[in-house]
């Protein structure tokens, strides 16, 4: 079968048949929840700890998922079964999850306007394309801070995965007007550092690796891991509010994002960081974490054809 | 033909065909620009304001539509012309213009991955639901200030109608706590009156109509509808910040959208704004609006079978 | 009979015998709505508007006056009668409304419990100690913006009267250090001048007199009077925010307040406003006022035995 | 004798004869500084600490309490003794301490005029009504959020005991339009928890128990005990910031407050916490207060007759 | 005679051999007042309004120039006379006044520390290098929005012109990553459009001039121009805030400066603005002020040999 | 030789001799980088920390001083060894380096125009003016918050020492409104306490040394000392915020600054901290600072003749 399966509204389907109705709330209101995991060897990559979010961020928008936890940690693992059945080895799965509270009667012209919305909630997987990443590692990333500002807690909370990303897409475009291959990395409404639109952002400084405070970022699952991995190297992992200054002078800076795990962030705003290459800490890391999963992460990611460089 | 049009990607097809890829933007992303226009005896009416903020806010988006302003009121004109063929004279649509920046190439598999994403545009239409919206002009509208703030400007614009609306949502939640059927109204960051989630919103106070300040709102095509009858009433009609005190001793309020003109807002929080009935202004207001139609707007929509009260 | 009335819980009282029960809360909470008029000539000024903004801070705040509007206008004449029957022809009366939500059930240990709190409503007099306010009129104000800021709107809306009024003490304590004898004028969370804990503030530059803009304030019947008076006297009335720059560097500066109607703030932070005396603009203004209440208003005032300088 | 005393300006007096004139400023500013301490078996508990932070709000407002701190304690021991005395062993009293910086000359008349204000101080006690929290012990507490900021450090630092409440009435009259029971759970200006307007709040998640960060805060007594008996009990117990998602996706979460100790909140703005249940976190913390204070601290609430909902 | 003069501390010396002390307020706080006016035809234009602006931002400041208004009048005509004398015809002549506090005594050793510090007063000129302004009239400015914000007024009131410009100097550092000829626009803490380094930012929209409010700009005198023009030319000329989106979708946009009087900004952030060339507003302003000072603006400045595009 | 050295422009020259000129961007925009250091003994303390700090401020602001971080510590050493020679043993040096972009080109003809700015580099010393300092330690410090704030990161970040400084010129005008010995101690923008114009600020409250988080203060070298002072001793050293009534009701309170080491603060707003007298945590941290450099630090600054009460 050379067609991936997609689990729409309750179903397995083919990929070339999962759509979304133009009336439902994810494509209306961009009220959608979601999350996304990854496999190493076809495996996923803490499944629970994921599904375990996407269950806390459904909550907050009250959005009920018409799948337990239990039943979408099945379903999931039979997604990944059936569509990793055909991938060569040495590619790799993305499992996404969203749900949506569902077409909306107004738009959808509601003839029976009786019953209640019905959520849309779906799963489907990609194959990771390594090679949009394969610049980060050689060339590490370049973050930039556009005029755009993250959206603060009172108007949504960063803690939950959600879709309604305008402002990243405007922060991105202010951002290539510096560098098209650069991040966008959010200041908050007071100067703070906060994340990309992709990924968790953290600085090596002082012996110490710094996460910005959780009032303004999503609780990353591969932040977590670096806490886990922190620990065991005897490295100090905290959570501060900290500014640009504080970048521009770091040792060391990452992305922390579940596709590549950990890349080098090298640049801000056109200045080194530290001497403008990915460094030993970053190394450390990546390959405790890859013994972690028993595979090189960045083997994996970069052994491909040529890099590329656009990486939205 | 008893299927409505839509105009979809430089087609027209089928409403039932007409679907968007779960790796669009406007699924992942909510990154999606839109505008909404409505027929008054099945001719649209201001589609060309309405065209003209569409594209100002795609450019403040930087997404293109692939059309030319002047091709999507062709567009827009023979949609509607082919939409309302068969429908009934006492009932009007409304029309859907929606853009996105297109799929993204790193969930669809990105198998080329050199082109540039191409804008998936949207048009289409539905027949207005006038009973939902009947309540509003037997009893008034309800509204109710959560506890969520708008999203600010710098953080995406407010003037740019867009789908990254999950506040909105978030918001009608928690006012649907204090009255199922009541109308959210956000506050900004300073506790500045804002907007509801699918109109403007207006105070009627010392012989002023009285708009939230433009940093705040979407800029309504039905609130310049509504600042031109002031003109010929010789109200006046201003700009300026306030705050929950002067709507809950304003003499009368509005909602002011382009489905259903302007609705008599009658409590603010469960108090009774003015005498807690939709007052005199309203009906000079609405009154002189029918004459410029046509037809009688609020009969129009009052005049179906029983209301209906769950007004999402 | 040599005690004034005082009109508690429905009944007058002699005003010695004229308490509030510690259990009160407007003791327990300062959840007190309150407004504040006086006389002219033992006729009271502008009575029906203070009123009316008297009930508006009820509306905002829930709390029930157990008097209609007609009634507490009939019962405040009465008791400016009473009390002004036996006052010399110069002195005047302020008359003063509260009401709290009445007693607290917790505190006064809630025998019963089962019915509502019944509001505690007060009107009283008090005649105008107008020596407090003779070195207004021979010295000029000075007022002090402390480092305490006005609560904003959010929080308590600064257009309802009311007696939570910590955030004014403290910064009359911080005012003071500079000038025992100076007023507290707060700027907002932005920096924006508001308020003195008694009165409005005006300023007079480039020939228009200067209100802060509503949102900071309370909508003074006093301010109310210098717009009308302004328009008598062809001299522009706005309101806008404005900063501590605009006052420095302004032409005059006004207390506007019911006691004292009007009166001039000749330095602030020590710097001197124009040429440091009281200017012609406010003559120009008081000498109007005086016209229209038929009695030379800074005469009254200043026309007692030696000044007094601690304003509190 | 059937009726409890009162320490009122330096005497004790029946609570009946205890009164404040209309004229105080506890009345016309709710500028008073207060504490309050309860007794375990007629004992006060931590009264020194409540003392201590009452002459902590003292010293930031400015207004000297006519007693040493010593002498406070002193007579404060004294009323308890007096007011117990006839007490049935299974009731308890409440002891409120507080003092306003006395009679307004302005509106007292301020015949002499030359004196300074004599603060006014006050200690009375009141028997702890006990059935009011019957049911957060049963049902548990649902906390509100309402749109209503709290006041923020550069206005009024919350770490004062005062009484300019009335951003507190406006949140509550909010709160009970979702649920008349509710306890308004204010967020600060930046969207952060704070505490509501009876209480301290804490979160357990993740075990840790959390209090929000000191800034937005009184520093409870309540929360104090919490922290020590986290440290026998080997619980983190740590200050920082947190928002709305963190108390919807707690395990548990306490109101804490010197009546009732700790009470457990199950429900914030309609969504059950954890299972929607007193937890297990809860009665540790509640079984080991009970122990030092030598009685059980539920028991002695809810062993009353029937409940009561109304919880002002 | 070849070199300019210099009028420093009460003297005027050879350009050559003004300098300031290493210990002067000026260079160790940056705690300097500052203006700058033009000729035109080597006749100073507005000086009275340059000086008037000085004088408010000294008072402001409380730096006292040792020289009345009057006085600085009389010297800067001197100055002009004598600077201008050996000057081409079609050059023309800055004038620039500072003062500063003096040197600083802990710095300079403070022998005696008796006195106080006393001002640095400097008034010097130099040629308006036009080429530096040629490619904005024949390009148009490109504006872009740092990351940086404007610093508001609580901190210093943008409204004096000042020389703690380091948030200017990092804004411009971000802007020219994106454009080394572009010129940086901050925003406000809020989003709010204020103004450049070195000019003040006006938008052209629907037949409305209008400026940024007064709280985040300097009180430009070309500004103040402009609107005198606009009364001459039937144009609404008003203030108020705005945002990136109201300059994005402008008909045209300006920059307000003393040297080159309005230029025409032609893109912001990438985005053309109109249709991203020099538009008929402009050109009616110029040519009305033009007329006003007797010569053609724009010539003068273009024609020059080749234009230069480093604009600092 | 009388006179000291000034390393200026690459060349050590007699200090009368060292001017900048009035085109120089240290003097036009306040856009200089600085830092200080002082000797013990004629010995600088800890040199290297003073410049990794100034190389980290120029990283941020973009300029980059002509000599490399360890050319610039010889010449600091060369400049000390100069300026020391003739120096009594009693008397110390203070070391200033700072460095600017250079001349700028539009106020200084630009004849060339084509090359970029030099940056102007210049590192003085001057001897340490104890005398202005020993009432620091006689009466203490007393400290006064103003109306005005602490400038945003997202202005210019508080972590670098830079020389746009008029917001604590004007903080220290208010300031001395209320005593002209009194030194200003800003509030940020949420009213959090930050730092004086020359010092850090740290209070000793409940056994822990707290200095405000790192968003608002200079990362100060005397600080750290403290820290590491902290640790010897015992002491809890930690950073966060905290606001006016913790200064209030702390026990100690003390200014960290490079020329003085450390101060007592024994007044905030005229309010006594703690008993009003300089504390035994000073003097723990204080005799332990004077064995790590060989010498009593106070003995050393109060050993004068006279006090000196101007501190600026």
């Amino acid at each position: 079968m050379s067609e991936p399966f997609v689990y729409l509204k309750g179903e397995f389907v083919a990929a070339s048949q999962a759509h979304i109705a133009i009336y439902d709330a994810s494509v209306v209101l961009g009220a959608t929840v979601t999350d996304l995991c990854r496999t190493f060897g076809h495996i996923p990559f803490r499944l629970e700890d994921h599904a375990a979010r996407f269950y806390r961020s459904c909550k907050y928008a009250r959005i009920a998922p018409p799948l337990t936890s239990a039943e979408t940690l099945e379903v999931a693992q039979e997604l990944i079964r059936r569509n990793s059945a055909f991938l060569p080895p040495d590619e790799e799965l993305a499992l996404v999850l969203f749900v949506s509270p569902g077409e909306l009667k107004v738009y959808a012209g509601a003839a029976g306007g009786a019953g209640d919305m019905e959520p849309t909630f779906c799963m489907h997987t990609f194959v990771l394309p390594f090679r949009f990443w394969q610049h980060y590692f050689t060339d590490g990333v370049h973050v930039v801070t556009p005029s755009i500002r993250h959206v603060p807690p009172q108007c949504v909370d960063p803690k939950i995965k959600c879709r309604s990303r305008m402002h990243w897409w405007l922060a991105d475009q202010e951002t290539h007007l510096v560098d098209p291959n650069a991040v966008s990395l959010c200041l908050d409404l007071d100067g703070n550092v906060t994340e990309t639109s992709g990924s968790n952002f953290l600085i090596y400084t002082g012996n110490e690796i710094v996460s910005p405070s959780r009032r303004n970022i999503l609780p990353g699952i591969s932040v977590a891991t670096v806490a886990e991995l922190c620990d065991e190297l005897g490295v100090t992992f905290v959570e501060r509010d900290f500014q640009v200054y504080d970048v521009i002078n770091a040792t060391e800076a990452f992305l922390a994002s579940t596709p590549y795990c950990l890349a080098p962030v090298t640049k801000i705003n056109g200045l080194a960081i530290g001497n403008g290459r990915p460094g030993p800490m970053l190394h450390r890391l990546l390959n405790l974490w890859s013994e972690r999963v028993g595979l090189n992460i960045v083997e994996q990611i970069t052994m491909r054809d040529g890099p590329h460089s656009q990486g939205d």
